[in-house]
């Protein structure tokens, strides 16, 4: 089984590559803590394996909580909201981490989606 | 004491978003584990905190180099070389982090730089 994390950004929030590269970090990090607590072969096999991983974008904040919403519900999923000092209002979510899991199983919510 | 990552990212390279992104997401998961077996009462109060993070820029190889060298005597460091699948040559070495640690200690080494 080939295991990687995918980050879903949203690109409707203008924000900045080092903005981007911060919330995708920050999504990193909580999908594999969740992961981690839930099944912790699957994150450290991840972890060890080179961490495979996918940066993915979608365009509306509508298609984005549509996905994570579907997506949750059989894969662990991490959200990230931005604490707004910045470029963002305070709350706003700007992109969430699935897995890291089967890649087999997550493709089969993101194959439509292409790379950032 | 406030706990925060840095990520030090090549900016010499010609990578695209996603590609930041990814590599910022991958030094930010490796600092994270590498602190936990080695304190992880600072990896988890960094974490649990909210996981401050700011992504800095460096515009050439050898600074790069330079920096990691300095910081990685003092702090946990974590680089990042990528797999060289797609943009880069196999090993290039993109980014790395700094910590979770100390802000204040890692303010000593990167208060020049700018933000990515």
């Amino acid at each position: 089984m080939e295991i990687k994390q995918a980050i879903i950004m949203r690109t409707d929030l203008d924000m900045g590559k080092g903005k981007i590269a911060g919330q995708a970090a920050h999504a990193a990090v909580l999908g594999y803590v969740k992961v981690m607590s839930r099944d912790s072969s699957i994150a450290e096999a991840w972890e060890q394996g080179g961490q495979k991983k996918i940066v993915l974008k979608i365009a509306t904040e509508k298609e984005f909580f549509e996905l994570f919403s579907q997506v949750k519900r059989e894969i662990p999923c991490a959200m990230v909201q931005d604490a707004g000092m910045t470029q963002l209002e305070p709350g706003t979510a700007t992109c969430f981490s699935i897995g890291p899991w089967d890649s087999a199983q997550i493709d089969k919510f993101t194959s439509k989606l292409k790379l950032l």
